[in-house]
């Protein structure tokens, strides 16, 4: 994937969470991934397709950072405990991430459809992208914690 | 999910592994998921886009049942652990097996691209699909172990 297809990705996730959950977030230098990476708690996987292209979105909180995000979304005290609201949160703010991504992507001509993000819940999970171009990754932090995005694109 | 979309995954499952691996495949009865459902030691996950269409398809593998699968295709004893050639196999089988059943429901008129496979390792791993159509659930049974394909296909 090539680094300038990178940003779309960095500015939906500030974008998304700073308007929808009022969660202040840096972004970290994103970095080349080199071996299968474990995670937080909580983790979206959303594919993005088309006849040119295949690629892959991959979001994956702390469970203290989304816990305070989902709170922030719903204007309520954060819970104690990832449940379904929070796996449904999850679902809605990959879908809303890639989705912005997606937008400006398409002023680059890399132009795909979204396919229906996936959610999974568990400790100690390791996740691997089945493709030859590269993947990046943006580490991102919040007042309650880490996120990180991986993105892969590659033209076919 | 309408139910007669289910069969394509079924049979490029069957015919897949049968030929690629050797493997005699029992497929049980399709169910309707109805909550997230832990299933085994390693996961493929792909998704489908089209501007008509979008989906996902889960495949989850018991570990002594891929460690075969993918020691018949490479002609070799079982490995005991799952290592990077594993997690590779599953992301090739999860493409082959996604990439049979896109061939057949094209036929019915379903037409879509696939995203970029990625492969979930570790226990005690929930999924949830984020969609309002229902997710089937086939369940599958080999020599070796079991494995499960999940499949969510909407019209938007």
């Amino acid at each position: 994937m090539k680094a300038e297809f990178i940003n779309p990705f960095l500015a939906a996730a500030k974008n998304v969470l700073e308007t929808m959950a009022q969660t202040k977030v840096n972004a970290g230098k994103p970095l080349l991934k080199e071996e299968p990476v474990t995670y937080g708690e909580i983790t979206g996987i959303i594919g993005m397709a088309s006849d040119k292209i295949e690629g892959t979105m991959v979001i994956s909180f702390e469970k203290s950072c989304i816990l305070k995000i989902v709170g922030n979304m719903l204007y309520e005290p954060p819970k104690s405990e990832i449940d379904d609201e929070i796996v449904d949160a999850v679902g809605e703010l990959t879908n809303m991430i890639c989705g912005g991504a997606k937008a400006e992507l398409a002023k680059l001509n890399q132009k795909f459809d979204l396919a229906t993000p996936t959610m999974v819940v568990g400790t100690g999970v390791a996740i691997t992208v089945f493709s030859d171009a590269p993947t990046l990754i943006i580490p991102f932090d919040t007042e309650n914690g880490k996120f990180v995005i991986e993105a892969n694109l590659m033209e076919k």
